[in-house]
């Protein structure tokens, strides 16, 4: 039996909440899937701070009140249960991947949803631009950089950016379609040259795969949601709860909502 | 002798350092200015939520560490001494309006900085759309409307507006100048209909004045920036202090920063 990915949000929740452990991309397209950070409330406020620093890198589409596990991006949904797949951290070492966290919900946690870039490659495939990592069956390449991040409290670390290969007659088209969606990392921070960003070597991602370029492609640079969990990692807060790569959040909201006009 | 107000921004700080109080209007034009709202750290959890909840009445420009005093926005400033005049706040009523705030400044305070609308009230003079409070030598008129922010910890309250008349075929212009300005409350929430905000009477607004329609005029309704404050205010933090009205931050941020391509 071929699994076929449900394209109704709630449909898709209630999948992943019956414990289906399967990457959330082709669910329920069209809508916004976001990243998952959950943080004992003690950690959220340096948490909260680093995102309004860095607005590219940590677009935060919405904050819970501590200790709920509802969010407005999806208000029948449970954060608990309805992600495919979870990551636990305990003093920064990751230590589980459940399929639900109801178990480990407390009043003191609270939920951060990232705005993460499934969004824009959508937008950037309805507007004629080749996405050369999804045509190639492969995760983005995402490299950490020489930019430093706005510290926050506890938080800080270098940018973490994605890299995609753009025809040099569609980055003028590339970074229109972006600039219009600031809440999921909006236009490139760099066009051109990874040296300028301290790459060494775009063959060798920090993070994902290497992708290939095709003749005339043109590396274009985002901001990366990767870049908050980078930061908060290497701090190491006491404890943490966030999606398994891949596996994330599923909300009501279309994806339109985030393309300003 | 008239004063001359300083064009630049660090001799407009200067000039209110040592003592000059009066309205910043007109310093250092081209320049954003930011309103300044200043909490216990107890509190400022709930005002960043609130700002994230609610980003058209609340558009944070920066937040500073705890007892830090500097602000991005303006490397050189004092934010104890710098705005030209300040009112401190305790248990929610007004006990003074002091030049400086050096002597109150403690390591527990967290600073707010806040887009306010002088920033846009350029644009649209810019962009041919006649500001009336400005032509009448009034203070823009503000009204509580029957829409609640999403509220934030001890932070809720209804969303206040500011209302400029504007003439109907330049409403499209308005709407469009500040659209690309999210970060001093973007596009309008409104156009039209007061009794659609539950404003039962325009020429008697909540806060500042009466302004006066031409002929062809439409009621376009701005979020403002006297929501978070009055939510602040009617849940009685122990201590705050706040910028006096009009006598705002001169930051060094060119207006144009804030407008999106």
């Amino acid at each position: 039996m071929t699994l076929v990915p449900a394209a109704d949000p709630a449909a898709a929740r209630a999948s992943f909440r019956a414990g289906l452990a399967v990457p959330s991309s082709g669910w329920a397209p069209g809508r916004t899937q976001a990243n998952l950070v959950v943080l004992p409330r003690d950690w959220a406020w340096d948490m909260l701070l680093f995102g309004q620093r860095n607005p590219q890198p940590v677009p935060l589409l919405d904050v819970t009140d501590a200790g709920s596990y509802r969010t407005v991006l999806a208000p029948d949904a449970d954060l608990r249960t309805d992600l495919p797949r979870y990551r636990v951290w305990r003093d920064g070492a990751l230590v589980d991947e459940p399929t639900d966290v109801a178990d480990l919900w407390t009043d003191d946690l609270v939920a951060f949803l990232i705005g993460c870039s499934f969004s824009f490659e959508t937008a950037l495939l309805d507007a004629g631009v080749p996405v050369r990592n999804i045509e190639q069956g492969r995760n983005v390449s995402m490299y950490r950089t020489n930019r430093e991040c706005r510290p926050a409290g506890r938080l800080s670390g270098p940018l973490v950016v994605s890299m995609r290969p753009v025809p040099g007659h569609l980055v003028a088209t590339a970074v229109q379609v972006t600039a219009r969606m600031p809440a999921v990392h909006g236009a490139p921070v760099h066009v051109g040259s990874p040296a300028a960003l301290g790459i060494a070597d775009l063959a060798r991602p920090d993070f994902g795969d290497a992708v290939e370029f095709a003749d005339g492609d043109v590396p274009v640079f985002w901001a990366c949601g990767v870049t908050p969990q980078a930061a908060l990692m290497a701090s190491r807060p006491p404890f943490a709860i966030t999606h398994a790569p891949g596996h994330m959040f599923v909300t009501d909201v279309p994806d339109a909502v985030y393309r300003q006009p």
